[in-house]
């Protein structure tokens, strides 16, 4: 009788499951669904129902073993970033950025260090999609160790899954205890209120799994009706009146002849340090930011021209298109990002929001303000995994940039280059120095400083970047 | 003096190459440039000159070495399937399937067969894409033995590329004169109007270069002036009257009992396949095509019911999305196949081609006429590469639909299930069956045959299919 009513009851809740899932795709809002425990806990069995109760057409399912050869290539929240849902979308993910911490982030040898970065890191990242109106949801099924052994040993007896268990898989369990505190620790740490926890007692498969169940039913009917914009506003401090950066240069010159006298010897080390970078296997994001005219493309093309094509990727960025607007801003860039020691150089950036998308109104004021606060989380984030990060300002002022508009307009060949929209930005000039100042001084950070290179010369300003680029590559290794 | 005109001939070309590229871009014909050649033949240095003449906005590169372990577990084409580009976009491969066609298809023992099916299956592939709008420009740098030996022992004295000369390099360029027939055997059988070799000397690297580009330019201006549409219509044989399927049964029936009786044994069975398959990384796809209301969805239910959710995944197939349509209309589905030893389950397929988009006007009839040779060339190539694939056609007769569209207007939770379209397509239903019976009959081959499953009893219809997979494992392993 008991067994009878448990079954209705997993009935009933999983076509309210469904009934939920279809309002969630109908407003838009995206779900993360954390299944994380003890090997052995049923994290399978668990996700399986779950999954049967949803219409294939609104999730993704993520299992996550060992990475992959590509995904270790990539720094830690890498491959977490790139699978976040679209709005509307059930992510469900069986283990996650929890047991990559564990596993991966542990086997360093300063490993409390590195763990107290991967929290901040797994914090940043899950406030970030809460922020963003993404609802998450985490389990961890705890099992005893005692219950743990019986069913290591139930598998390795049974002829169909005896393969599964390894010695890995024992190697775990004798340190059972060792654990232990670590978990309660882990999960502490980043139980919060966007972000909670839900610790299942699983020594019991059966009630575990209606208890999950349960708990997202509940979890999805709290979210849709409690208000759409639960969006907490960023709380800024005010912008100091001197520029923070280092870089920041009053105009040079360089004579053509001079310029060509420098390149070859630019080039050598420039081609050198790609290969340190790809023996190394550092990844490096070279990021673009610069006023219309400023010579982006210009710099660029002369710092990749004597670079090998095979460790070099132009991420040219505009406006993103409707699979991109589904997602948190950032995916589209983190998609992007490099594998170990490739070089990513971003023709405009993730700076677009603080930029552009404030300027013209693309993101709201609580946007664009919370996103100083993302964008420095982020890079710091994948500064502290390995990663190389340098970002330039190409600076021109209103006249050079008027007279290159002039220029490109006369030019058959460039005419392509001048469009409406650059002479109607060129219009916002005093909005846009308002965003490009407080841009350079809220994002100018130890592990991310800016370079802002005066570009009224276009041969100084490509030398510089070289150059730049040169030492920080050789202050790297 | 001759340095200063080549300078000045490669300059112009870059800028015609500049011009070309927002042309195509703007008509939207989408280009694949292959480089291969052998070691050390220059195919970097020709890649690069040709990225720097491309704005970045408009071109993807994609560079094989080895492939990534993701990869090796994915048949022959896939890579090189989801990288193709899209309308309006150019694709360079810096190597390509000609390079892992040599280093992988021939490790096999049967390396002749193995190299004839390979042939085949590229020559389908760079034909179905030409057929479809893309322009394949294919180089093949040329160098002599001497020289190889003499670049190879270059790179081994500069201490900047030393590291890239392997082992691996040596013994390659001691097979320099076996390779050569085999070369020049894959070079002759691949040549073809649609997509022709240009083989360059490249003992001179300048020319070599040179050549490449003004090539490139040539041939790009070429398409540019010869109409848009060349595509060549498919002459088909006349349909047979006798469907060639075998396993067209006559309706059955089953009770509730017999079907829950039977259910155990399949779900214990289906769950020990999954294994296999995943112990001997076999992957596999399983389509379900039938009429709307036939029991797909439940079908598909209860067929993954009792897999583990880690090496399965139902691939849900609604209109394709701009990104998608911009592709030739296999590439969405290349995308969604599965890993070695996993299972997609499309509900819906590639076969939308000769259903929805025929009777629709979707794809014009050259279009849908061409796909049913399109599909039998991609199921054989991917089972031929060791995929394996099950097809399904659940069938239903024109009353049994009605009466399930009737019930689903009536059951609250099941009315989302039905929509203006399902009865828009159903006042259609004689051009559908006649698409439905050419697509069994052209499509039914060896490699790929399908199975016709009677559906009016939902019990026996979901057991049917379930034993169908059973049957189909336990034959492969």
């Amino acid at each position: 009788m008991t067994r009878e009513r448990t079954a209705e009851e997993k009935k009933a809740l999983i076509a309210e499951l469904g009934v939920h899932q279809r309002t969630l795709r109908a407003r838009g809002i995206p779900v993360i669904i954390v299944v994380e425990g003890w090997n052995a806990s049923g994290i399978s069995d668990t996700v399986a129902t779950l999954l049967h109760g949803l219409d294939p057409r609104g999730f993704d399912f993520h299992a996550f073993g060992h990475p992959s050869e590509e995904e270790q290539a990539r720094t830690f929240l890498w491959r977490f970033w790139v699978r976040t849902p679209a709005r509307g979308r059930i992510a469900v993910f069986a283990r996650s950025w929890y047991s990559r911490m564990l596993d991966e982030e542990l086997r360093g040898i300063d490993w409390t260090g590195r763990l107290d970065r991967a929290i901040r890191s797994v914090r940043a990242f899950e406030r970030q999609l809460a922020d963003d109106g993404t609802l998450v949801l985490k389990f961890f099924l705890q099992i005893s160790r005692e219950e743990q052994r019986r069913r290591l040993l139930a598998r390795e007896r049974d002829t169909l899954t005896s393969w599964m268990i390894t010695r890995n898989d024992w190697d775990f369990h004798r340190q059972y205890d060792a654990y232990t505190p670590l978990i309660r620790r882990i999960v502490e740490e980043t139980d919060g209120p966007e972000a909670p926890w839900h610790v299942v007692e699983a020594d019991l498969p059966g009630p575990a799994v209606q208890e999950v169940l349960s708990t997202v039913v509940e979890r999805l009917r709290d979210r849709l009706e409690a208000p759409d914009d639960h969006r907490r506003p960023a709380v800024l401090p005010p912008v100091e009146t001197a520029l923070p950066v280092d870089g920041a240069e009053s105009p040079h010159s360089l004579t053509g002849h001079e310029y060509r006298a420098t390149v070859p010897e630019c080039r050598d080390r420039l081609r050198a340090c790609q290969y340190s970078l790809f023996r190394r296997k550092i990844p490096l994001v070279i990021v673009y930011e610069g006023w219309d005219a400023a010579g982006k493309g210009g710099s660029i093309k002369r710092l990749v021209e004597s670079m090998n094509p095979r460790g070099y990727e132009v991420v040219p960025i505009s406006r993103p298109n409707d699979g991109e607007l589904a997602h948190h801003y950032l995916w589209r860039f983190y998609r992007r990002f490099p594998p170990a020691g490739e070089i990513r150089v971003f023709d405009r950036s993730w700076y677009g929001r603080v930029l552009v998308e404030r300027v013209e109104g693309f993101a709201s004021e609580h946007e664009w303000q919370r996103a100083y606060g993302e964008i420095n989380e982020m890079e710091r984030s994948y500064t502290e995994s390995g990663g190389g990060l340098i970002k330039f300002w190409l600076e021109i002022d209103s006249a050079t940039q008027l007279e290159r508009f002039r220029e490109r307009e006369e030019d058959p060949l460039k005419q392509w280059k001048i469009t409406e929209e650059d002479w109607r930005n060129r219009e916002k000039r005093s909005q846009y120095e308002e965003a490009v100042r407080e841009m350079l001084v809220r994002t100018h950070t130890p592990h991310a400083p800016w370079t802002v290179i005066e570009s009224k010369s276009k041969p100084y300003a490509r030398l510089r970047a070289q150059q730049a680029v040169i030492e920080y590559i050789e202050g790297l290794i």
